[in-house]
């Protein structure tokens, strides 16, 4: 049976992802569920959009990624279903898979409202538990996608901050701190001319553009291509966050010479 | 095959929770292990216990749950195997099962004392390897549950602090603070007299009782009933945790108006 | 299917994990994976060293144990496949399974060098994602250690601190400081004659050496033998660290009277 993963912000303390995944035992006995992360910070859309945007298209198709970051459960928000690049995706409409989405053409998503896709009696604050774990449950047991409810035509997009292009020089900024203190931009590689040498300049300082952390010694900041292809500032068996000070929405810049 | 859960106290940066896995793969190579926590503050037998009452019973029957939080291990409390509403349990005798217990009828426990569910050498200090993980996967393996050792007749039960209604008002007090800052009570809806509007007293403030968090303002507190069925003190995408300065064991009150 | 058991400094708000599993579950439909821990400290190779030598031998023989924590990922390091007791290991060749092979004699061990064991593009700074976790799938679906590629004579050995012996005392030092506080030394229990009664001395106190913890009054200090046959310093009911201000590489000794 392929895998059915979860993506929240509940964290373990609470019962909240253990409810989840009884529901989904109960509804489908034979389940094989994977946990992605449950860390992501409380109600951090954004952070949430970039992690699935890193890790989910590893999966093999036919996958379910079950993502609940959900601050405005019980509000208007629509539950949502879709189906993007072979895998499936159950999720509050909120713009969680937009980053996903403009990566790939194509999402079909649907609106969660047929009543064999929730639990019976329905909590205004805890949809995972209530609806999006029953609906992933039916469509690993074979509901087709367009069964669970309505289309939605125009699902969420967020305004996700874009690096600028000029000549010999793109600016950008930080927008993820991961658990070693390595700075992750939203300059990617592509971006960059081929075969140019640029210089980065982040948190005051110039720095190298190198292959690895250990390029650098030991102590010493540099960037790289980060490995999902960004450009990233690191400390070689250190933090950038804490060496550098750098946090979430502090701007980059890339400057290389012209030939 | 049913799943097992583990609920623990025991932080996964050491290797306990490693080391239990690891003897329920050795004794029963078919096993399929769901994490429920392992964040259960530390030896806080009332966290374990309201965490399982809330979890516990979305499982489907046949699972088996182990528990291990358990202060008191090496001492007298005795391990126990218990089958409640379908469930089994494995867990010590320390009243981490009885507000669960205190939910549904007819729990039935029974020491563990068998040989055939435990390591042949039993630490002093680690049960949950030694003694727990094999009585689960012996239970899981067919074991019947009266096989595993003689009957206790009184398993120990926690006291819970419990509300108290008086005309048109019922006291309680906070006993969780989840991850997100929400400050859950021990007042559950049933309590209260059907189709009043209460209005909740908690930290100095008098809030409406809401359907859900985005019933109030960004920012603004509110009550409503959590998931659970208890009810609960929010900040809608905030913290009442941070805001309020709820902490557990704090009181609550509820008044509503004669009809 | 024999379990994969992962083993990281990743923690997991970060989608590191995630791809890792994404990758492992591609590349062999059926995987098991089993989670140790993400929590291993940063980059500290000695503490994984560590958690490993207590956690490793309680799983199956067949079991693959992919560990990832890579302070010199895509400097010199080699990429290694082991076997060792019946067990699979996949790691850097920087030490992390030398406690564990301390241990147990025979590991044999081979460089990663065979394109199967690799994603087609591989990055400078993911190997857990591009070479740790297809040669773990490539292992488990069948391939031959021997094929991973060319033999490793001398795997890489941490400088392990040891106990020292007198007559009449031993001297080691505090290993680890695990969730609940307590202190875990080097010294074992096989290394102390038999039937000896020693005083442990550590943190400027003489203790006694107890069976288990509650044998010492509530919020008492304690030293007994840890599940892993360890010294190790303890509070009952609390925390050596905070309580006594234990820490890593805090030296303990063992006296006894001479018979």
């Amino acid at each position: 049976m392929k895998p059915v993963t979860l993506t929240t912000d509940f964290g373990v303390r609470d019962p909240y992802v253990a409810a989840m995944k009884g529901v989904l035992h109960s509804r489908c006995p034979q389940i094989s569920i994977v946990d992605l992360t449950h860390e992501i910070a409380p109600q951090d859309v954004m952070e949430a959009a970039l992690f699935l945007a890193a890790a989910a298209l590893w999966f093999p198709a036919g996958t379910t990624h079950v993502v609940v970051v959900d601050p405005g459960v019980g509000a208007g928000r629509k539950p949502m279903a879709a189906a993007l690049g072979g895998l499936l995706f159950v999720a509050p409409d909120n713009g969680v898979l937009s980053l996903l989405a403009g990566r790939m053409d194509g999402m079909t998503a649907f609106e969660i409202a047929n009543p064999a896709c929730m639990q019976a009696s329905v909590s205004a604050t805890f949809h995972g538990r209530d609806i999006f774990a029953p609906a992933a449950a039916a469509l690993i047991q074979g509901m087709p996608l367009a069964e669970v409810g309505p289309p939605i035509k125009a699902p969420v997009e967020l305004g996700i901050p874009k690096p600028s292009a000029a000549e010999g020089c793109v600016r950008g900024e930080i927008v993820h701190i991961d658990h070693f203190g390595n700075a992750i931009s939203n300059v990617p590689r592509r971006i960059l001319p081929e075969g140019v040498h640029p210089v980065i300049e982040a948190a005051g300082l110039s720095l190298p553009l190198l292959r690895t952390y250990s390029d650098a010694a030991p102590g010493k900041p540099l960037a790289l291509f980060g490995s999902s292809g960004f450009i990233e500032i690191a400390v070689n068996h250190g933090s950038a966050e804490h060496r550098l000070g750098l946090k979430r929405g502090n701007s980059i810049e890339a400057f290389w010479e012209r030939k």
